[in-house]
């Protein structure tokens, strides 16, 4: 779990993803000689922060964002959300502006607005992100931005032994999106790919539980084909991956924008759930972290 | 009105309209031949159920969703919205699962929650929509789902005389969309289509009525091109078709992802207004229908 | 100030720009012989109401927005905003419909729903607009509609001695929006342009001042991509160009749809701050308009 704390510790809040997207090159180049496909790299100019890896002849994407929640330092000592960041009063959040490296504290007002205690001004647009404490237990990983380091510590996994296929590293997924466009656009034109996997984290909730399987989600704020969601669950029950069914009116992923692109693409989260989502504790049980790698691997040969 | 009450009685919640395409495909495929212009029939992997007829040289698309509002199963007794449903505690719902048929009653808690009332558990992410009740009467045509069996009736009657032109059959327009913007671009990029209009269910509301004609929507919540809306309000007049003005700051339809696609797409919304939209008792005056129609004719040839 | 306030009298509501567009033609031909480089203007069926200037081998363009907020009048005397007007009780509108011109006062229920006083029931559909009190004192500009007559006008300003670029009049952008996308599609197409300055008015705050410089948008809503902010920065920075840093959670722009267009687009928000947005009464602070101009001057010969 050492590559997933290292992707936890990065600073990448949506919009300024560049050291992502820098450690993940490094670690591809370092690692892929030891993968069993060879896969081309696509980053630079054309793809803003993003990064493509394609496998052999690709059918299906594992989508996987980068960016993390968190807050823009505004006027004074004012805080702006980054996402839908969900901490408390307290909270030490961590950045750094033209003095120097910043660790400050979280406050709010009666308001809920929130605010910076910290001995000095910070620079108008900082980003600070949820400083990490990371907790490998028994049965639990617990650390701040789980969602989606977990989804990218998935696709690195799957990366190891796949013949066909795309992983994308995408950005802004946690603050309005803009990049799945062009990067759908993209892996459609090249490969004629239309099927995706969104690999994130979603929620432990009244009926998905830690430790029962990963989530296969039939659903949130948005509807994927129900054809293709069928298939999926047909790959879990073949394969044997222990998994549960999520069905949510809430929430949103890459798949919203993966939805409205203008290519045809199916598509379908499925990630281990949590709790404590978008909080510095967001917590994952390492049977449910296991079993969304098995499925992935699976639905990348079956699918 | 035999054709229409079919339609109704479709089970095709967004994200799962397979029935109403294999309907559809069945009854174009047997009726075509009774058409005056012999349709190309587009479908199948790369416009997942959506359906697009194009006669001739076609220089205006009809666009008419398949999908209805409804309810997905959650976990125990509860519901969620597919699109906006508005039923009453008791409504009948019908669906199927693994275990078979379901017709079981709607109900809520105090805090507006749905829930369904069965004897035995229904399979999670199950589909149910409301179990058809059709009145045809001396005026009146009554049921569920007129929005928009009713807009793709109108789509089949003007089909029988269509010389030129596209039908599209879209999806998911109830929630969230997500088809209009590859079938927009499939259209226009085959044929530089950039008219189109949507053929749907609007309200009778305190400036529209029942029985004096077809509605021509100037704008919902989204504002259409006012040259193109001028030209169809032209060709209402110039062919004596009875019309009435529509102008409302609130409501969708595939025309919001036709103006936002990255074409340059000129759309209007024209069609017949009903009472009790999204519940059961959907009810449209026969006149309207049939000016619709008329218009939808006058309109395919005249833009 | 002679071309701002002929800009500011035009009435162009989202939706139908068209006044604005056949004066901005009429204008560029007249004017372009004296500007140093010679663009060639793109208008017509393919850019419904929508105009694009492109000089020399263009790496950056200009979005400036040609429509503004303003009313259609519904059924009795009833008003829908266009945007979002902020007006008071007794505002002047004026506008045009079947029987003539129309000068007529803004009143509110204590609902606060917008209706119409008049002598005499308006068509359905037609758009008012605020009626038009330009203000030239010594250091400030007072009238409806600066947000965006002074984007236009700035770009025109920067059109004179522009040697390599687009420039990029837009529709819709304060009702929905739906015109960036095609646009966006055409000149990265064409000239595989993906940097973007959005020229429009933002709002004095407790963070951005009048006559302090114009602002620079680290973010509004949505987040543009830091890096491509700090080169602008940098710019403005070199070049001393007075400037102020915007930090903000709302508002939104023609940027917005760059962001979520399936182009790699680069935006940024640059505009001159000002006060009673989207009143009758909007001020600018002449220093913050030179140096809009200044600044978009450099940007588009450095980025």
């Amino acid at each position: 779990m050492k590559l997933l704390q290292q992707l936890c510790e990065i600073h990448a809040p949506s919009g300024n993803e560049i050291r992502m997207k820098e450690f993940l090159l490094k670690y591809i180049t370092k690692e892929k000689k030891n993968w069993k496909g060879k896969p081309t790299v696509y980053h630079g100019d054309e793809f803003q922060d993003n990064i493509i890896l394609k496998f052999g002849k690709p059918r299906t994407a594992i989508f996987a964002h980068m960016d993390s929640i968190g807050f823009t330092v505004r006027y004074y000592n004012q805080l702006l959300p980054i996402g839908s960041p969900d901490a408390e009063m307290g909270t030490k959040l961590v950045g750094e502006d033209s003095l120097g490296p910043i660790e400050c504290e979280l406050e709010f007002d009666k308001d809920h607005h929130a605010f910076y205690k910290f001995g000095r001004q910070i620079d108008r647009g900082t980003e600070l992100t949820y400083k990490i404490n990371f907790r490998d237990t028994k049965d639990y990983i617990e650390s701040a931005y789980l969602d989606n380091r977990l989804g990218i510590y998935n696709a690195l996994k799957v990366a190891e032994t796949l013949k066909d296929g795309v992983i994308v590293f995408s950005t802004w997924e946690e603050h309005g999106g803009g990049a799945v466009p062009y990067l759908a656009k993209f892996i459609h034109e090249q490969w004629n790919v239309k099927q995706a996997l969104i690999s994130d984290i979603t929620w432990v909730s009244d009926g998905v539980d830690h430790g029962k399987g990963v989530a296969i989600s039939m659903r949130d704020r948005n509807i994927p084909r129900r054809a293709f969601v069928n298939k999926i669950i047909d790959v879990a029950k073949k394969r044997k991956v222990p998994y549960q069914l999520e069905v949510e009116g809430m929430g949103s992923s890459d798949g919203r924008e993966l939805q409205v692109s203008p290519y045809p693409f199916d598509w379908c989260f499925v990630g281990a759930p949590e709790h404590n989502a978008h909080t510095p504790d967001e917590k994952v049980h390492k049977r449910d972290i296991k079993s969304m790698i098995d499925l992935y691997s699976w639905l990348m040969k079956d699918l």
